[in-house]
């Protein structure tokens, strides 16, 4: 009886416009390119405003993309989810994950990884940053979960969503239709957006209940602990990927995930371990634990406190580097010492992804009894 | 028999002005003004040329310590040492560790922290990042260690050095007596002052032997497991602080060290936990063993090859952000998952201190089994 | 008739906390250390939240200027008006403005330099960044008005103006009183503070008229072209500086200026440097006039609507560099280009100082006509 | 009688992906995408190693380029000239100039803007930045002067150079064949090759006679006065446009030179608009005078002495922002007082291109009275 079945790769990229390691990948057929659903990819920009290494990237995926299918650049983008994460400080090391759904032999009855996609409509201006926004994603993730055979919210690990913000030409417009908007300032709007994607992904997720609309951006302890949502200018819809497992899928990768309580929370990431069924009690995996390990995924945060356990951090003093640099190199560290590896997917801006200062880490790993792997 | 008993207090620091939980020790009776014969400090300065919050902290120390003392703060400067570190990314947190020699009721038989401080002659220009401020610096480890009563090498666990640089005035001077220099990059200078320093202690601890001249800032496989090498340009002559431990002085207070091989080497940390008497075996530290642990010393360096265990790092392709800077926040991040504290003396600049892209880990630690603690 | 007459010395430091420059001046018998009322010096920081340079400078100053008089550092701090401006970006020279108070043989008929200073009381928590910090700025600039024999508004070019900025701990004070405060944001009660200062200083010269609460930090159309303030840690009043020129003083310097209504308005400076005597019509001073210029003291800001003259500048959007460290190397070159010189004191933080993306510019010069020149 | 007439359009762009201003062009019939012979682009990342707006632009210019021309990406890019220039600091503007070749009704006897392009063969690694790349650098200048049909070495007023670096890839395989390389240094190659190529340019005009290859890289003495090189890894050839004056050309746009002394050369700056027919007496291009400039091409690098007219700069020694980026900033800014507007092509790396501190401007203006504008 075969079933559908999660491909996951990871390769490394010389430069955000370097695809060459995932034609490889076709080359060796270890996955079809009409089998890729989503990339995601951490390239080596500020990960803030002006990180144009994110649109470099995805602007190099879809021309390759396109030119393997025979398909306009823009086509490729508009059905794959190609969602780009700006900075590797610290070790991290630049990546694609290149994500696909083949077949396997036969369903996985402790189950197996299992993706779903979905969209939103897209949003008014207005809606950008408040209920709407989260009510849309709320019922994105369920179609998501619906298309990935997902039943249960506890089978969700991760959900990425990739959501827009306001421009200063969007707020004209709404404007100009008597409307207003959650916020005038273009770089506060990435918040919320994330903001209200994130407790969109707890609402469907059963993280949290109702959410009143002044909450968002605001009360820090309502939040998820699955969520890793980022703001981009190009799109204007919400577009979420679920990550979670389901015996219907086959297969021999896995996902689960923990939640850090802050930067430093090793605890957290080896429970995460653990729960993938890799070894999380020592100090670091071992050369085969590390080999079954295929990708963490985590979002970093400074505290708004100040604070890591009492003691001050210079994050949000330093008008040099960017808070969210510091803290993608410290929980890069962190995951890092836990696992030996540096290419670790750790993205910041964590509005509602986690507990202040904390956040969501998935862990996704091949199963230690073997598993078939032809795409 | 009363003996002399090495003290040791950690305290953190609002900016790198602020001496004030200095003061609150002298108040609270914890060390005297006068039994201070070290100060190390953590500042949140960027690290490199135009760090200026060493020299800042360095001028207010030596002004508190002054007026503590009723002495001039150049005197104070001149007899104790005072090393700043800049640089605080990632999670750092900037503090002050105030070393003090005290008195306690019996010797630790079992071996106690101890600390001897050495200075070598002034160095004429020429001198610097050469073969005589290696052998001068070799000599004053002894001498620290004779200071110390440390008798055997491998009784010594970390030994700090602040080192001279070339400036143009001090090239031309050389130049004037017809004599030339190791370099005429005066930023390049520190790199081999710092060099030459630190296997000036790999040779007094016989880390290594005969070093020929062209090795300094060549060969990086020659290095010292225990230096930690700093230079600033507001010294001619070598200042040198050894820690060790010795059966003739009294305390609770002890001293390990290990050897990182690369940035994310997480065993290695445990192990130096554990030589140092604390649980280094689990993920973290609990509350009880990292009240016991008082003070990390650490070296961070890029690893020169670009890579860490065999995936690309950027620190050395980021014009925005130091390659120092970059390796502090991931060191920074392995060692505090691995303690659950952020205040820890992670410096950079190591050269042969450590292998490429690694460097030595000191642990100070209060005993388990307790010890007397007046100052 | 002996008349007050203004001393200003422009002299160079080599990093922050280097006064030795100004002790020459001493030793020259240039200046008595008894005769400086105020230091202004622009410092080799970023400008921003973690420049510490400004602080080291000043304790720097206190520690010689205390030494100098056999008096506390303190007590020096508290008295004379040190002012330190953070950021020589581009080719900006780190340097002090040494202003004094001397006696000259008569009084300049056509009026001379004339300063004053004057504090305000200490504010609450609640008043900074609102009316009562205006209103008593605005009481105070008339102050430093009568103390400096300056009857007329007119006769005022330059008002330096240092306020303080909320902590959270006045912030919680504020609270425990049942008061509330103007922003809950440290940082931007920075902006709060220097634009309600600016906007008193507007209201003394007659600049504006009654000012709205609802427009500090918020209608650009207010502002002064005469202010320039700058925010503090470390105090709690206004120190005000004014500079005007006074038919009662003495000596051969003078003091004009104009408002630059953008980044790049070279006609103003030219235009200032003409009100104060100097050739402002061909492209650059000359040697002969360039000697002539003391000093020259303006405030930079980028645009808030992200355009110059209809082009896009991308200060706002650069996540790596502040975009008042832009806006300083460019006003900076702009300025340089006029006067062929790079010592310059031009600082950001333009709240109310001048137009959105323009500001003031002050030029002190020396007559073409001679004049005595002793202390 | 009809002659070839050079096009040039300066447009913006909002990020460095957008070359919609260009498709308007096309769209206008100001020029056809035939008619494009080379594009320069100024975009807004650190113009440092980790620049990747440069390779972002060229991918995005390809792609639409081959769109409107049915041709491929790689083999518009083989073709025409596409030379970006990151770092638009200060106030630079990001833009495009578009180079096309049309056809006037009749030559202008006083001389028309010519454009010539040649490239070399490619290098063999071990002869980057040495006199064989020197050597053929001048022969394809001189190749370009005759395709353009300049005759004089007078009449060619700047010349745009890019050049190949050495990679770690690059250096092996010389090695391989058993050829040392200039330097193992990559970073170091770029401003080898960048000034070999420079000189090759001073040698082709007669600004210098036999260059030994010692030179390179070391004697600031010898330089060009109209080259401006930059170094890029997607080549192995230099790629060569001269741009100067030719009675057989047609239409009104004309270019001229000087050469800034130093980095506040104002004089310079009015002397070369002066040379290209524009006003530059005054402070500051009035409307109608900076409606004729199309174009002003400059060179900034901070002076190695550490000082601007004796004055210390702090460009070097700031480790947060890399000295070519304040350099730009200035440079922009003094030129941005003289000609009113934003949108310079300022770019840095001038190793013999223009006295230390100093550097080439160009201005390419259309002639006061008049002349055809058809394509």
């Amino acid at each position: 009886m075969p079933a559908r079945r999660a491909l996951l790769h990871r390769v490394p990229m010389r430069h955000p416009g370097d695809t060459s390691a995932i034609e490889a990948l076709f080359e060796a057929g270890a996955i079809h390119p009409r089998q890729v659903v989503a990339v995601l990819g951490k390239t080596e920009g500020n990960g803030c405003v002006n990180d144009f290494t994110r649109a470099y990237a995805v602007q190099a995926l879809s021309l390759m993309l396109g030119r393997h299918l025979g398909e306009a650049p823009e086509s490729v983008a508009a059905r794959v989810a190609l969602v780009m994460s700006g900075g590797t400080e610290g070790g991290l090391s630049p990546h694609f994950l290149v994500f696909g759904i083949g077949e396997g032999a036969a369903p996985q009855p402790a189950g197996a990884l299992a993706i779903g996609t979905a969209f939103t409509p897209d949003f008014a201006p207005e809606e950008i940053g408040r209920l709407p926004q989260m009510q849309a994603t709320a019922a994105a993730v369920r179609a998501a979960m619906a298309a990935a055979g997902i039943a249960e919210a506890d089978a969700v690990h991760y959900v990425q969503v990739k959501c827009p913000l306001l421009t200063s030409e969007r707020i004209a417009a709404a404007r100009a239709r008597g409307r207003s908007v959650a916020t005038e300032d273009t770089y506060h709007s990435m918040g919320l957006s994330r903001g209200a994607s994130a407790l969109g992904v707890a609402l469907a997720l059963g993280e949290v209940a109702a959410v009143p609309e002044a909450a968002i951006g605001a009360d820090w302890s309502l939040f998820s602990g699955r969520a890793s949502t980022s703001a981009g200018v190009e799109l204007l819809r919400n577009e979420v990927i679920v990550l979670g497992t389901s015996p219907a899928w086959a297969g021999d990768l896995t996902i689960a995930h923990a939640v850090m309580r802050d930067a430093i929370d090793l605890p957290a990431v080896q429970a995460a371990l653990r729960a993938a069924g890799l070894p999380g009690d020592g100090g670091q995996l071992d050369a085969a634990a590390r080999e079954r390990l295929v990708a963490v995924l985590a979002k970093a945060e400074p505290a708004s406190t100040g604070l890591i356990r009492g003691q001050r951090h210079i994050m949000w003093d330093d008008s040099d580097i960017n808070a969210t640099r510091h803290a993608r190199a410290l929980v890069g560290g962190v995951i890092a010492s836990a696992v030996g590896r540096t290419d670790l997917f750790v993205s910041g801006g964590a509005e509602h992804q986690g507990p202040d200062g904390g956040g969501p880490v998935a862990v996704i790993a091949r199963r230690g009894d073997g598993g078939a792997a032809r795409p």
